[in-house]
């Protein structure tokens, strides 16, 4: 099977000038930039679900991709030669790390033993890929929702049972993902919500999504995992209100069952734009937080209102954004996952390695941009000059507690004060930026 | 001043047969449901800045009202004029209750000794008119979002003079609900939020709220005010992105900095379409939370981005929200506040009635009609049976703790269960509804 | 097969009070109302494709409803058992009219040879399920869009094989829906858009997709076909932009190829909705163009960006729609066809019912509430009120070409006219609207 | 007053690498790109409205800019010293262009023969201004939309009077045009829409405003004016639906009054992306129509429902854009308008030139990539060859009529042809054109 890669060799980085479609002209993974190679800063990772099980289809049209590993036959067969693929197809893009939900590496099988059975063969299929490839896990997940089971939720599903059920997944693919080295793990609550509020006990739903979610890091400490456990917000789609819906419902959710120092956020790019966010509110509200854990490294289309999954490509989206993480001091364990869909009509092998080698290099430029704004300091200059009142009397008697709204108030209006308003600089700001990505 | 509406009688109840455009057909203030009258259930209170304070403008055109006490004019003269307009109106339309921020009523004046001088002579005029007319206050509020000087925030603003300022204004207009006997002490951000993130710092504005509102907090007790304090959530308008986004948001935010207890939301119907939530959702969310408090009763525009702030018109929309609210045992200090505005083309004194009796008579359906529906329990045994598993014995077992993830899974496993899924009846359930509206 | 609905008996009309919630409670099929059986306005149908050929997948999961007809089989005799059940439902639920695309009721096979074949069988069982049943057919169509073949379009393909292909198909359902008595054969465009400008020649797909709509044309007078073609509406989804995108964009396709009097849209509420207009502009925009045509009865979500095809339960949303249309004098050869899928977690054939019977309910009680608000004339007389001035001098002069732009201000700069605004009414328009819904 | 900006030089292309912000880094006037100079390739406008008469309110806000012409004072006395300050911001932001409404040049007066002698004053003083500066006008219109006349429309206004005095505005308007020798004439219909249906007659508003623009062109021709006419299309804001939808809208709007061939769209991007479309999707639907006439620069916020007019910032969406016009033969009478406002918190005087050079060089950089694009042929001859097979026999065949339906369908169902489906190639086209943006 392996061969259906066999006529690309691995991508090269060949810089800006070349003309080969299939190289690297900014993603130099050994080229140094603030102090770390590009390969340690972007810790790129491939997906196995939407390169290698989806077949193309969408909600009104079949299959168009006609991939080999899909056809007919023995199930752990087929998986096997999936495997054989997926990491052929890894090792010549060349992210260093892949992920997986477990369904999308081993059969489903016909009961939640055959599930387990199945889990075991190909978590020792994977660990050889592993050690063949070099490859390294970014995160294992569970997939508890794709099963007709699941459709009324997995955690917060009105029956106890599909909850448990679920946390058998759970389990399984904790501890696969311990036992493949995987750096973290991945809860996205794909049915976690509700269709309508008419039948739905909001208060109930939650309670036993916060019981599952504790349940998953006492179990993250009990085996000694040492990866950090990631919730993805999305708002909607497949249910009609999703319970992770952004960063900010995360944190109140966190908040409430005492979590909030134990688990981190894995944001979407796609997901954020569904939520009525912009990408990089996302990110720097869970950095303002404390919660940013990780990227589902895609893009969304802004006329439409579903996950499309796209390659990103847009370094004037990603410059900021990298500006930020590198400010907060770049991933820790987590890294850019390439939760991407080729389009339905990018059938060619060829697909699988533009969609990728774009999203690579927009990523790369981004983080070379965004380090020359960090140094230039223009930027960041700006800002410490915005707030430096708070900083000083006034600003640090107010935070310390010093004042009463009462003592603060008699203050002012004995003072009779009179502040100015100053200017936002928000054009000057935008020409700084567009400065860096669009010098040299 | 007062014969702007000599034309006008109080509004009446006259039934649903009535023809009579200027009477109520459903809002029957003394009729009793549910062991409560109509009045006592929805506490309906008219607001005074759409109302008394707008002329029509927009951001294409001008004002188009000319209403008398809108002319230029000795500015504490023209707000006496205002006040007799006002609440010769609000008795008229029979809301019990009235709303204001501190400019609606007392001019803002040129320094913020002004302010307050004005501030003092006009609650004396607001004291004197509810005594006269027997107008009870709902809420008092700040505006500091519309004077230049809050352009970049009030509680966040970059300039802790800025938040000295604010402070003035709500620890003024605080006591001044309390000396008014108010039920409920409104904090709405309206400019509390960012333009651009490239000169936000998000950790540090979030702190100075956080600073604010415990302020607030604290002054509630030292002076003695037994109401509410309310956080109006709102996503975005006038700023790009800001802090109350949601229900959710405001959840996250409160536990933050401890203030879950102390603080409820404002939910306004417009604002949770803006959010991109049913309106429907955030009273549920906000009820599941501990967090309801009142609501600001109003429409958007399903097409519209922007806050239309219609009067509520859809008692298909309301029953399901009042259904929720009755069982939660109905409001304690809150009400439903019309936060809205006559349409611009809406010039006739007529108009003004013609909006809030619509809306008082949406609402008066929508209470009756949630009142069928509970009465009838069809929805909450529906409700009730759906989540029977989790009064079971497994259930049970897995919300006290039981059960580690590896001891749940051990045992489903072992035990190769097997969920079934059964139907979530929403198309029923939806039929159960509309029986219910649509009934007699 | 027939079986599947044995437990249930043909829905029957039981008045508002009635607690069964397999009966209709407004849809009162001889009822009369304003000279017409309610039967006779409404015109319904009920569809083949949501109802009898999807399983419940979505795009993050498999198939929830388990239906016998849906199992591996000989696939003439599974689309024969298909039909039986169907069949069996359409008589129950008592829709006079259904809906079909060719391969809903015939196996697409191998080939488009084979696919003639299995359409020339399947139509002598339909033919013969109608006679038995007196079932009848409101409208065939073409499946263009489902097929990989038909990725990038199927009249606007950049493959002129794959246009022939589509006219194939769109050649057999033609004569199939003339053969079976039809009453409008619908052209959706499922795929007749681009995913990416970039790769998307705009001026020559339109050129192609405006040929084969006069290929239609031209088809259906050669064969006789007395009944209306349309055009079905939709913004996006499957593509990212498609080319009928709303009812103002098809009017200027119609124009450039002079098809605007062959050819009538079929309005599908859902899509208005994903456009970014009402449900009710869609329709009053038709009426206004002369292309209204038949409806897809369903409704979206205003909270989600896809296309949720759910039954429509808002009297008050149709109220307004079926006041336009009766206005207009009614349907024609349209009718209201519930293009409406079960909740993915409905899986209970009583749902079949519930759903249905909602919908017919909601539309029925619509007729009423408009008939009384046509024969009241309280909003006909204010609107003509309002524009009384254009049947002046005046105006009558101005839309005659009377004045030339300069003749008309001269006069006006002469006069120094100083027109006055009035109020719009919008407020006591929508409670008169209200008043109609509940009375009584 | 023209000492507003007395600090300010005329801004100079300095190239990428310089850090002054009071220069163009890509903007060079002279340079010569494909044959012409940048300056003949954009064509830039700066506006009078945005710029000079906006003093920073908002819905929610007083004005925060305190610009000295926006005093009180005598009405006309005020308007020379705007003009003033404007024909020195523009002579020194170095746009060859600007454009007015009426009203922002001259005042409205306090009627319509007021109006009309301000007009003839200012005409003369704009002239003037002309001639010293060398400024050009790019279009002038009049604003038929502020003033409380029009909040229910202005050709579309239920009252014939109301026609007239708006008739009155664009007579004036379009004569003064023509005088100062402007290169087109815009039409925006900012109140020509409907706020509710149920008041709004459909089919006559249109009918009044095809007879307007029936007048319009007629006197277009009468005086010899030789630019183009251009509508705006604009969605909604402030109406809530408005009749200039979009670019396809105004297409059948302008084939049923017969004006195709005499009017031309002028697009705003944020009007685009508020209708549901991408720039490029209007830009290139235009294009394919033949009503592509001219640009309102500026962009939108993609989280936001209303019209924010930033400044253009971002080269990524600009360069398919010009990629587009290039292709089309460049802009005849049109040009690029910065339609644009500043931010409500940029007050600086600086802010104006920051928001301007931005624009300018985004542009400018766009159509130096468009250039590349256009010249490596890449796209082109992907898409040649995409649809190549419409240039074969059948494609041509199928095009000039020689087949019917039926006789395509018989033959392709004779031949049993069985087409493939090739890839779109997406991905692989969107990295070409980032190639093209970011190399060198």
């Amino acid at each position: 099977m392996a061969q259906y890669f066999d006529q690309f060799e691995k991508i090269a980085y060949e810089g800006p000038e070349s003309t080969n479609p299939l190289a690297f002209r900014h993603y130099d993974a050994k080229k140094v930039i603030m102090g770390k190679t590009m390969e340690e800063h972007l810790r790129f990772g491939a997906c196995y679900w939407h390169n290698f099980c989806w077949d193309g289809f969408d909600i009104f049209g079949t299959g168009t991709f006609d991939r080999p590993w899909q056809k007919p036959g023995n199930a752990l067969e087929m998986a096997k030669m999936k495997a054989d693929v997926a990491f052929d197809f890894f090792s010549k893009v060349g992210t260093p790390y892949y992920s997986f939900h477990d369904v999308d590496v081993a059969p489903a099988g016909n009961s939640i033993k055959e599930y387990a059975e199945n889990m075991k063969v190909m978590m020792d299929v994977l660990a050889q890929k592993q050690d063949e490839t070099g490859m390294k896990l970014l995160w294992g997940t569970a997939n508890a929702f794709s099963n007709a089971r699941y459709m009324s939720g997995a955690g917060s599903n009105p029956n106890p049972e599909v909850f448990a059920y679920a946390a058998s997944q759970i389990f399984t693919a904790m501890n696969a993902t311990k036992m493949l080295g995987g750096e973290n793990y991945v809860l996205w609550g794909g049915r976690e919500g509700y269709e309508t509020l008419l039948n739905t006990d909001l208060r109930q739903e939650r309670e036993q999504l916060g019981r599952l979610f504790q349940m998953v890091v006492e179990h993250k400490h009990k085996i000694g995992f040492t990866g950090t456990i990631l919730i993805e917000p999305k708002p909607a789609e497949p249910t009609k209100h999703q319970y992770d819906y952004d960063t900010a419902t995360v944190y109140g959710f966190l908040k409430q069952f005492g979590l909030e120092d134990e688990v981190k956020v894995n944001i979407e790019v796609n997901h954020a734009t569904l939520a009525g966010h912009s990408f990089h509110h996302e990110i720097a509200t869970a950095i303002s937080l404390g919660l940013f854990g990780s990227i589902d490294a895609n893009r969304g289309d802004a006329q439409l209102g579903w996950d499309t999954d796209q390659f990103p490509n847009s370094v004037e989206e990603w410059t900021p954004v990298m500006y930020d993480i590198l400010r907060s001091g770049g991933f820790k364990d987590g890294g850019l996952m390439f939760d991407t869909k080729l389009r339905r009509q990018s059938i060619d092998p060829a697909d699988f390695f533009h969609g990728h080698i774009g999203g690579m290099d927009t990523c790369a430029l981004a983080l070379e941009k965004a380090a020359s704004l960090i140094e230039s300091q223009e930027i960041s200059n700006i800002v410490a000059d915005r707030y430096a009142g708070w900083s000083g009397d006034l600003g640090k008697a107010i935070m310390t507690g010093d004042y009463s709204l009462e003592s603060l108030a008699t203050q002012a209006i004995g003072d009779n004060i009179d502040p100015k308003h100053v200017s936002g600089r928000q054009e000057e700001l935008e020409n700084i930026v567009n400065k860096h990505i669009f010098s040299k």
